[in-house]
């Protein structure tokens, strides 16, 4: 291949050496893989791939996705060859230092031309459904004109394994996405040796299976690599994946072993590597005559997005507006009018909804107003209440409909979304049970890590689910996830709280929004219509102490606010003066000033807690905060539900108004 | 169909009529997927399965699990129908009701006869590779005289569409699982729709392609089911996966139709279905000549499992004694001495090395007085250390391998060691990065709500695994494990610690454990050596005040811990006194008494906690037991983490010895 192929062989030669050097600097990281896959790469990025390294954002650039996170010195060679600003030579040197935008695994938001988060496997391969899908929608409403490029993705043995995966390939196959082109790094090698010690799959039957178009090449020749991607392209109506058989840490004397997946360091083989190369230079240095190659192929999509700009400056007006909003992720300036709106009338009609119900009411007014929503479900589009009349089903014969049946595939859907938002021109929000939050975590940390405002829709949001039973009820996911960095987690209390929390969900554009929401129907506990949106303070007095000094606090989320109510009344009826706080974000009322906390929770009363989910985390509101440990309790869950109907739960598990009154009775002494 | 087998018919009708009524009378529930797959039930049952109600824990019987655990009423009725004691028609006519054994989802622990619980999607058929490898894993040990029966599992859309059905098969494909029999409820219907809305899979195709044994039939035809697992129990060398073409909600209005999915409970549409099956009997009446033909086919099994008895009379006593000290749980009375011994040898060589290094010595010493256990990691053997020189891996060619490389698949291992703890006679352990327990999360919850001994050895516990960066570096987990009921998270200090909460996890009966350890080297905390298991106690205090008079406590965990030795001695330096108490399980500790707790933590001083987490749970230990908000602290992470070497990221996250003893000295004024 070397003297068949000897400019593209150096090209390629560039990625393995800095990648050799760099784990060397760093003395930590994954050589294998970008030696293995560097000659793919050269030949996406010389001959396909749509890109300008002056402009990373461009809408309409192609997406370069490496699902195989670990093999980051494979990007950051590339972004650094093609000339991307932010990659500098310094930035490979310091590979996987303090500061450096070059961390261990490649970081969204670190570094221009990384366009997702990846590391834990599958998450890309996941990721680029979404982005693909994405591209199919804004293609759709916006012309072939605007948005027309493909989603690359390059995967291992190690993203496929993941059940992610599966979800992923099964979304796609069935969406018919022909802009997505998957590169399998077929090497034959995990860490713990050869695939077959774990697997025997496959892999293009698999795919195959799932309606994907299947190529198989050698992954080291140039001409073979460029043909299957020419076809891969050529193939509109469906994904493909190119099935690249490779040998990782080519060259090097970790050749097809599994000690060639990790850092290479030693500097006797390292020298060695070079030599078989060919390539006589030191440390990080790059011959002149092949960096101005790499850079001629940046250099490319300059022209290709100045024609761009001129078509984009042939829309509309308005066209061009929505398209940049979208993008910025800024919401329409008639969302917080709509949103007082609809406050406004659930508090004068007073009913009693579910708050899932609650939610699809608020999506039906949101939708038609933000046309970059894109809503969907794991298969509980009924139960979730996610689909709203205006929105169209997508499928491959209704590119424009922006609601998604993501299939039982909670984790492939929460990552699909990560990718949409990653895309750019879309907020998607999706919804399945509360409970499966547990399926969709490798996602959900995902979009808090990333900073995305992916919005998940959690429904049957605890025992008020009833009699599907404690594998359906959750009881510690309000701890989970509120032990997430960057999640705001959202438990509205009835119709109004609903809107406020949609209001701050999609107006947020860093963090991801968790609505947790009832299956049961509950009161309206926000009578009096304020068209400050409460909620965005995290917790507010509901109601305060009538019947006297105040000498209970009363906090609760969501369901249990009407629970707090009833206790209150109860209490107030007896003469004890009792203030109820409705907490629907705990993370937003972390944010305030302690001036207003102060306000909300001053010390001295009282306090108890209501939450139909276990006590973990909550002593934080109950002891912290001008609280007292002697002064304190907690209303709720100490262990799994049960299958039963809902209000004998409440019951049998003690979580009523008159328990409330009591606990608050006996801490008063 | 009804003509041609009239007798097979009618009973199948049983199936479908009593899951009819047990709906309605519970007004909710799930009809149309045991009415759907009645005939292949009715065949398994009355034909191949081996099984005595009599005797529902028989070591040897087949087991049958329905990974479509929201058809609930299929195993019920079943249940009922074949003669298990505890199914009785009442328990039948309390589906779905507060203390009934028949819950909305089969709940392993709760009536007999079900071997796993089921209900979030894929679990089961994950869970029944697990099954299938303890077979084999028996079976090569105590011989096919023994240990030599079928798993047979119902699976639908649903499960198939979940990421972690393709962890299971690709792990039961490479692993030539002969004895595993997947039925594919192969209706076409999901909740949303048909299942083409949202998959166009070829499953048989897909099965294949993981090296699966496939036969497609009419899931309702006798014949055709018989001679089907008939081939498949024939097939050794290969798991089976039978495509059964069915009707959900067969001979309903609903038939068919996603609305079939749910609970059908209007009461003509019942009648009329009734009529349809040729079923002249009111609600939960079953004619006798039906009932005593189910209760032949569960009669059946007496004499096979007294020739069993006979069998198992053969084995040596020490085997017999081995196979039920196994299946009873119960740890070897060498495991104590072991331990200790351990503990001593490790406090006087008193080496720094990383936990998850001091547990592979502690495997080395327990894995070869303890044959149950089997160990494996999701492609991480070398840096879980989980892999000990005698257990030998586990292959089709080496059934006696008591390691098993999982391939990259956090939440199949999981769901499987779930299933070898259900099937008897093995303990299981398995390890991945503490990160990914996010992947393993829907698995996990499970092994506690079941009340099973899954051991977790989730390493590179914290940002102390450096340069891999946030992806990977948890800070969340250990409060998300903690939130979980019945779920002891242990993070060892050392390795004595480590020794500790192995001797815990592994006399554990219903609790499963987490082990979290750490990548990097830690100093050697318990130089003292005491015989008794310290960590049971959760918290207790490892070196007090001596100084003068006890200023401050310090708590940590794990890798923490020496930081919190360093902080003291400053402290003591400067005259603080100051306590440490090492707390390497919050639940254990939180189940000791009053006295016990207030001896480790006394009211009075100021308190500071040391863990390279969030600090969210933490309150509970600051705020509350006798603490002051006042009066404590807290080092630790706020955020996510950075790649970087470990040493500068606890520099920079400030989570020193330095950091913590300024803490101290501000609280103290």
């Amino acid at each position: 291949l070397r003297t068949a192929h000897p400019e593209h062989w150096m090209r390629a030669a560039a990625i393995r050496t800095l990648t050799l050097d760099a784990v060397a600097a760093a003395n930590s990281g994954h050589s294998g893989m970008p030696m293995g896959m560097a000659d793919v790469a050269t030949v996406l990025f010389e001959k396909h791939l749509k890109f300008d390294p002056k402009a990373p954002h461009w809408p309409d650039r192609d997406r370069f996705i490496l699902s195989a996170g670990h093999g980051s010195m494979l990007i950051y060679a590339l972004l650094h060859l093609t000339g991307y600003e932010q990659a500098t030579l310094q930035q490979l040197k310091d590979f996987r230092q303090w500061g450096a935008r070059t961390a261990g695994h490649p970081e969204y938001g670190h570094l221009e031309g990384v366009e997702t988060t990846t590391g834990p496997l599958g998450q890309g391969i996941a990721n680029s459904v979404g982005f693909a899908l994405a591209e199919e929608i804004l293609r759709a409403r916006y012309g072939k004109n605007v948005i027309n490029h493909h989603t690359y993705v390059i995967a291992g043995d190690g993203c496929l394994m993941e059940g992610v995966s599966q979800e992923a390939i099964g979304l796609a196959g069935m969406q018919k996405l022909g802009h997505l082109i998957v590169f399998f790094d077929n090497n034959n090698i995990t860490i713990d040796g050869t695939v077959d010690m774990a697997d025997i799959t496959d892999q293009s039957a698999r795919f195959a299976a799932s309606g994907w178009h299947v190529l198989e090449i050698d992954g080291h020749d140039p001409k073979a690599i460029d043909k299957a991607i020419v076809a891969a392209k050529a193939e509109t109506g469906r994904p493909t994946m190119i099935n690249c058989k490779t040998h990782i840490a080519l060259g090097h004397a970790a050749q097809d072993t599994s000690k060639g997946h990790g850092a290479l360091t030693n500097a006797d083989q390292l020298q060695a590597a070079k030599e078989a190369y060919g390539w006589d230079y030191g440390p990080f240095e790059i011959p002149a005559d092949v960096k101005s190659q790499w850079e001629a192929f940046g250099d490319r999509g300059a022209a290709a997005r100045a024609d761009w700009d001129a078509r984009f400056a042939k829309l509309s007006k308005s066209k061009q507006d929505e398209f940049n909003r979208a993008f910025a992720l800024d919401a329409p300036k008639k969302l917080s009018a709509t949103i007082k709106a609809f406050k406004k009338q659930a508090s004068e009609a007073g009913k009693k909804v579910a708050t899932r119900a609650s939610s699809e009411s608020v999506l039906e007014v949101i939708n038609p107003i933000m046309a970059e929503t894109v809503g969907g479900s794991a298969d509980l589009t009924g139960s979730n209440n996610t689909k709203t009349a205006d929105l169209g089903v997508h499928t491959p014969d209704n590119r424009e409909g922006r609601y998604i049946h993501y299939g039982i595939r909670e984790h492939g859907m929460a990552a699909a979304m990560n990718g949409m938002v990653l895309h750019g021109g879309i907020r998607p929000y999706g919804g399945t049970f509360m409970c499966f939050t547990d399926y969709a975590r490798g996602a959900m940390r995902l979009s808090a890590l990333m900073k995305v405002p992916t919005v998940y829709v959690m429904t049957h949001d605890s025992i008020g689910l009833g009699e599907d039973g404690p594998t359906h009820q959750p009881v510690e996911h309000l701890a989970m996830l509120r032990a997430t960095p960057n999640t705001n987690v959202f438990r509205p209390a009835d119709s109004v709280e609903v809107a406020e929390a949609w209001e701050l969900a999609l107006t947020e554009k860093e963090t991801p929004s968790v609505l947790a929401l009832s299956r049961q129907g509950l009161p309206l506990v926000r009578t009096e219509h304020k068209t400050k949106n409460m909620s965005a303070q995290g917790a507010y007095v509901l109601a305060d102490a009538e019947a006297g000094k105040r000498q209970a606090i009363l906090m609760a989320t969501g369901s249990e606010v009407s629970v707090a109510m009833e206790a209150r009344a109860i209490l107030e009826a007896e003469g004890i003066g009792t203030r109820v706080v409705s907490m629907p974000c705990w993370e937003l009322f972390e944010q305030q000033d302690e001036k207003i906390r102060k306000r909300v929770l001053p010390g001295g009363p009282v306090r108890v807690a209501i939450e139909a989910g276990i006590r973990f985390g909550w002593d934080r509101w109950l002891f912290g905060e001008r609280g007292k440990r002697e002064k304190s309790g907690f209303v709720g869950m100490h262990d799994f539900g049960a299958s039963a109907p809902a209000p004998e739960l409440f019951e049998q598990f003690g979580i009523t108004a008159e328990a409330t009154a009591q606990k608050v009775r006996e801490l008063l002494g």
